[in-house]
């Protein structure tokens, strides 16, 4: 028994959402902190995410996203955006506040600090963007079950031009580039074409081996 | 109220793992299954799982992922092997898979099977390995909550030689590239320097803003 294969089951990439219903504050909150909690290489959670209520800010993405409608029709929007480099400054705030937060210094935890200040800010800006960029599907991972578990609809998203949205939401002034959008809310069933359909998925055996 | 988030907080990135201890099938079953079931671009699921028990497989591994105790401590090492390329085959595979399990063809998914077809295959494999890498993080996603849940201990690593963990494993044979490791255990909580830590991440209104 597994709750968590429950919910994966339960969720499906939501095409029509019901632009009348929102999604309740408290809902909203459960699923930001399930992807704040999300792990994340060295700790470092190299990514923010923003939430667009905005109407006008939803159309400008929606014309530069395939006009797909749950962008414009969801409760809130959130969109991904990682990192566009790891700096010496951004790795020392997340250290220093590993510090504060922990009351001490480790001297393990300062080493490895010296180690990636040694690696990460020497190597190409597009090299160390990708790799922030595979983080935020960690933090999509976790908030696609939180959304599932308040039964809040969701659509992950990659079809959209990550460069429009970046200009739209001006995210170089803060080093960010967008990698995911999910737009949350709730299905308007009649107009959806997947609701029904089975999930599929491969066969465990064609999925999984063992050695 | 949200288990989720509860199961967030529990987990943390087990250092040092009781090589005594197994994870019993049926909680190591839940876990695979959540990543099978998880979320993809264009539900692809460009990855599989290889499930490592083999105790000489996991120490030639742990040779080549800066001599991590977990590699072979851990009851079960999960990696998370990525598509080396989008090829037509295996966009096909997954569309006639799809046709199958629904029992019909239908003329939007046909549509867009020849749009990802005119497309995938079309560009660098490195970068169609990007992009299959990244979904593999949603996998880990749901695979570090389904292990909460079960209360299987669980470190994600990125850690390790790629390219030498590929020739241990023999996966470019598959057109596969190993992304991540996943050892799957219980703590040894006497030998772990970070279980008793406090779980530090930024403050919400630093990683989360509003438009």
């Amino acid at each position: 028994m597994s709750n968590i294969v429950e919910l994966l089951n339960w969720r499906y990439a939501t095409k029509k959402m019901n632009a009348a219903e929102q999604v309740p504050a408290d809902k909203l909150e459960i699923i930001l902190e399930a992807i704040r909690l999300s792990a994340s290489s060295s700790g470092l959670q190299p990514y923010q995410v923003l939430v667009i209520t905005d109407p006008a800010i939803k159309q400008q993405i929606r014309a530069v996203a395939w006009d797909q409608s749950q962008v414009t029709d969801c409760s809130h929007l959130l969109v991904f955006a990682a990192w566009d480099n790891y700096t010496a400054e951004r790795i020392n705030m997340m250290f220093d506040l590993v510090n504060e937060q922990r009351g001490f210094k480790n001297e393990g935890w300062e080493a490895y600090r010296q180690k990636l200040l040694a690696y990460y800010p020497q190597r190409p800006a597009e090299q160390n963007f990708e790799h922030a960029a595979r983080q935020a599907y960690i933090g999509l991972g976790s908030a696609l079950l939180a959304a599932a578990e308040q039964q809040v609809d969701a659509t992950p998203m990659e079809g959209f031009e990550p460069e429009k949205v970046d200009q739209i939401l001006g995210l170089a002034a803060s080093g960010l580039k967008s990698v995911l959008l999910l737009p949350l809310g709730y299905r308007a069933a009649e107009g959806d074409w997947l609701v029904n359909l089975k999930k599929v998925r491969r066969a465990k055996d064609e999925f999984v081996s063992y050695r």
